[in-house]
C-alpha cells in the first residue's frame, strides 16, 4: 500500500493532517479540525461533479489496494447550532446511527462491521462527516444506508434520551474531568466575544441537558439535505462507476431545504487583552497558553494564511523552532514551548502559544520569556534563510498524508467544506513557497498584538486566604 | 407637586431608581437599566387590567399634579435580537419615530412637543421603553400615536441609512470614545460566556453597519404586538378614564405575533476567573473593576437578591460602607471604593467593585486590597448591627423615587417587564427587612467566588518593548 512508486503518484501535501485516530465516533477539537492540502502536478487526478439534487461527489483515485473510503460531509457544525442549542450538531450524529425508516437502530453500524469494515463519525465547529472504509464491492450498499438516512431518519424518546447520557459522558470523560479541556473551553469563550467558535462543541453540559428530539429534528431538517453535502469516494474505484451509483442512490435524495450562505455572527476588533488563570487540584503540570485571533484560509486577504502559516512553524514548530531553541535549550526555562497556527475553518481562528515551565520557574516567568521573543520578532523580523528552510520543511511534512487514503479523503472533503476549492487545495504548496519574509513580518505586526489575545495559566491549586484569592 | 400630604400617601419605594437623565434617546448601560420598587402598604392604588388583545394596562393615580405620563414598554431588548444582529432592538428604537401610514418622519414628536409635552425613548438588555409626559387631556393624543406606530410603521431606506449614522455617531459618542466603556463592554462580553448580556446594547459597530430595513421590520414584526407589551399610565387621571381611552386606542390594533417565553442561552458553570487590562492614550485616572456573576431579582432563588441587595450596599455603597472606610479613609489607598448590585435583569446579572488609586498606589495593591476585605468578609460574615443599619438605609433611599412621578411609573413598568408582579414590587420592604445576617453570609460565600468573576484594569497607556507587552 506504501509502495515507492505509488507516493510519488500520489504526491498529495497535507498541511495539519489529523493526528487524532478514529474513535468510536470523534469530536473533533479546534486543533484537530483541520484539514488542509494540496497536491504537486503529480498528484491524483481528482474529479468533482454535481448530481441534480446539488450533492457535490469528489473522487480520488488511489488503486494502491482494494479499498475505498466513502465519506459524507454536511455542511453543519457546532457554529450553526441556534442559540441554546449548544451541542446539537454533535448529539445528532450520534442519533444518525439510530435507524431509519427501513433499518433498524444499531443496523448501520452492524453491517459495516459484518462485511469487514470500519467506520467512523465526527463534529467540528463548520461540518460534521460520516466515513466507511470498505471493500469497492460494498460501496453501493454504503452509499444506500447514507443516502437512506440523509432523508428517513427516525427518532423515538426512547432511544434519544440514554444517547443523550452517552453524550454526557462523552463530555464527562473529554472535558469535565480534564482541567486542561476547560481552560481550553473557558480561553475559548474568551476569545470569541461575539462568533459561536466561543461555545464548545460537544456543547456546554447544562444546554446538552435540555436538548430534545424537536431540536435534533429541527437540526436535521434545515441541514441534511443532499445540496448541503459534499460525498467523497477515494480509493480502488473509477469515476464513472461513482458516478453511476451515486446517481442511483443519492440522486433520489429530495432536496429538502435551501439552508443558504453560511453567515455567522462576526467578532468586534478586540480591545483589550484577556486573562484567565485556572488552579484545579487535578493539575499536575502547570501550564502556559496564548491564543491570538487571526483569520483563516477561508477568512483572510492577500496570503495572510499562508504567512502565518510559516510563521507558527518557524516560531514554534518542533525542536529547531525559535521558541523552542531559545526556552527549552538556551534558557532552560522550559520543557515544552511552541506556537502553531489553526487556518482551517470557515471564520478567523487562531494562533496560539504554548508552554510548561522546569522545575520552579513561575508561569509568569514563562510568559515573559515567550513575550521577549514575540517582541525580538516583531522588531527584528524573520530572516530569509528561516522562511526558505520554514517552507521547506512544510511542504515536506505535508507528504505524511499520502500514505492513507482516509487523509486524502479527508483532506479534500475538510478543505471543500470550509469553503476552499479543489484548486486552493492543489496550489497551496505553492503558494507556501511564494510566502515572502515581509509578507511574515507583516502578519506577525498586525495580528500578534496584545489586545487580540488571551493567556491561560493552568496550576495546581492552592489554598490562600478564604476561598477569595 | 411634593406636598407632604401627597408624598405619605404616596409612599412608593425605589431602589436603585434611574439617575440618568432624560436625553432624546437614551440606551440604558446594565448600571442604569433597573427599575425595581415596592411601595408601602400606604403606597398608591395601582390598577393592571388586560384588553383582549393581550396588551396590560398599569394605572398609578397620582394627583399632585395635572401631569400625566404616559409609557408603553415592549418585552424586546438587546438580549433578544436574533444572532449577528447586534443593537437592532435600539435602532429600531430611533426609527419609531419616522413616520407611519398617516404621520410623517419626525412628526411624532413635533406633536409632543407641540403641546409642551416631554417625551424619550430608551433601550435595555430586556426591554424597549417609550415615554410621553403630557397635560390628561392629551392622554388619548398620545394613546393614539403609540397605538398607531405599534402596527402602521413605515420605513424606507431614504429614511433609514441616515439614522443608522446617527446610532453610528451615538455608539461613537459614548462608546468609542471612552476607554472606560470599551473596557465595561470587554468585561461583560468576557463575563458572559454564552448569554446575549455579553453583547453590548447599542450592538457592536461591524454589526450595526450592517442592519438594514429587512432586520428591523423583522424585529418589530416578531415584538410590536399588543401582547407583548405594557402600558403605563400615572399621573392626574382616573382608572376608568385609562381603560376607556386605551380600549379605544390599543383596543384596536390586531395581536401580530406570538413571541412566547423569553429563553436566552444560559451560563454554564464558571471555571475561572478572566483578567482585563486596557491600556489606552486617553486615561487620566487608572481604575480597577470587577464583575462577578450572581442572580437578578428574576432569576434567584430563596431570597438571593435581597440578600445580594444587602451585600452590595453593606460593602460598598457611599461613604459609610467597608469598602471605602477601609481604602479610602483608613488605609489611604483609594480615592474611590465601592461595590454594587445589578439586581433588575431577567436573567443572571452582576455584583461589582470599583475603585481608584490614590497616588502612587498600583491597581495590583488597590485589588489585593479590595480582595482582603472580600476574605475578611466571607471568613467572618457581616454583623447584626451593620444588616440592620443597611435595610433601614435601603428603605429610606427608595423613597426618593416618590417624588417623580415618572420614575413610578418607571420602575412599575421596568420590574413587569423583568417577570416581576405587582406584588413583588409591593413587597419590596418587608423582603428587604426579612434578609438574616445568614442569608447575607451564604449570599456571599456563594456568588463571591473569584472563578464567577472578571476584572478590569484601566491604565493610561504604556509603552514597552514593542507592541507587545
Amino acid at each position: 500500500m506504501n509502495s515507492p512508486k505509488s507516493r510519488t503518484k500520489l504526491a498529495a501535501i497535507a498541511l495539519l493532517a489529523i493526528t487524532g485516530g478514529w474513535a468510536a465516533t470523534s469530536l473533533l477539537s479546534t486543533t484537530q479540525m483541520t484539514a488542509f492540502a494540496a497536491s504537486e502536478k503529480t498528484g491524483p487526478e481528482v474529479t468533482s461533479f454535481f448530481l441534480e439534487n446539488g450533492l457535490q461527489v469528489v473522487v480520488i483515485p488511489d488503486r494502491r489496494a482494494p479499498v475505498v473510503t466513502h465519506m459524507i460531509w454536511y455542511r453543519a457544525g457546532s457554529a450553526d447550532e441556534p442559540p441554546g442549542k449548544s451541542g446539537i450538531a454533535h448529539y445528532l450524529e450520534h442519533l444518525m446511527f439510530k435507524g431509519t425508516k427501513t433499518t433498524k437502530n444499531g443496523e448501520f453500524s452492524s453491517r459495516v462491521a459484518a462485511i469487514g469494515g470500519q467506520e467512523n463519525a465526527f463534529t467540528s465547529t463548520d461540518y460534521t462527516g460520516y466515513f466507511q472504509r470498505v471493500t469497492p464491492e460494498a460501496l453501493e450498499d454504503m452509499m444506500t444506508l447514507e443516502a437512506d438516512r440523509m432523508e428517513n431518519l427516525v427518532l423515538t424518546n426512547e432511544i434519544i434520551i440514554p444517547e443523550r447520557d452517552v453524550v454526557q459522558e462523552e463530555r464527562n470523560a473529554r472535558t469535565e474531568s480534564n482541567p486542561g479541556s476547560l481552560l481550553r473551553e473557558a480561553m475559548a469563550a474568551a476569545l470569541y466575544q461575539n462568533h459561536p467558535y466561543g461555545i464548545p462543541i460537544i456543547g456546554w453540559q447544562h444546554e446538552v441537558n435540555a436538548l430534545d428530539k424537536d431540536d435534533a429534528i429541527a437540526f436535521y431538517d434545515k441541514f441534511y439535505t443532499p445540496n448541503n453535502a459534499i460525498v467523497v469516494v477515494a480509493g480502488d474505484v473509477d469515476v464513472e462507476t461513482v458516478r453511476r451509483l451515486s446517481k442511483k442512490t443519492y440522486g433520489v435524495v429530495k432536496r429538502r431545504a435551501e439552508p443558504g450562505t453560511r453567515k455567522r455572527p462576526t467578532e468586534p476588533p478586540p480591545r483589550a487583552a484577556r486573562r484567565i488563570d485556572m488552579a484545579d487540584a487535578r493539575v499536575r503540570t502547570p501550564s502556559f497558553q496564548r491564543l491570538y485571533l487571526v483569520p483563516s484560509y477561508n477568512s483572510d486577504q492577500d496570503g495572510e494564511a499562508e504567512a502565518l502559516e510559516i510563521l507558527g512553524e518557524l516560531l514554534g514548530g518542533g525542536s529547531t523552532s525559535r521558541l523552542y531553541k531559545s526556552l527549552v535549550i538556551e534558557q532552560k526555562l522550559a520543557t515544552s514551548a511552541g506556537s502553531w497556527y489553526q487556518g482551517g475553518s470557515l471564520d478567523d481562528t487562531q494562533f496560539g502559544f504554548y508552554g510548561s515551565p522546569r522545575g520552579d520557574v513561575t508561569l509568569a516567568a514563562l510568559e515573559e520569556a515567550t513575550e521577549k521573543e514575540i517582541a525580538k520578532l516583531l522588531k527584528d523580523g524573520v530572516t530569509e534563510a528561516e522562511v526558505k528552510r520554514t517552507q521547506s520543511r512544510l511542504i515536506k511534512q505535508s507528504t505524511f498524508s499520502q500514505d492513507s487514503q482516509s487523509s486524502l479523503a479527508r483532506i479534500y472533503g475538510g478543505s471543500l467544506m470550509l469553503g476552499l476549492t479543489i484548486e486552493d487545495i492543489e496550489s497551496w504548496p505553492d503558494r507556501i513557497r511564494a510566502v515572502t519574509v515581509e509578507s511574515v513580518n507583516k502578519a506577525a505586526k498586525t495580528y500578534l498584538q496584545k489586545k487580540r489575545s488571551v493567556t491561560g495559566f493552568l496550576t495546581p491549586e492552592t489554598h490562600t486566604h478564604g476561598k477569595e484569592g
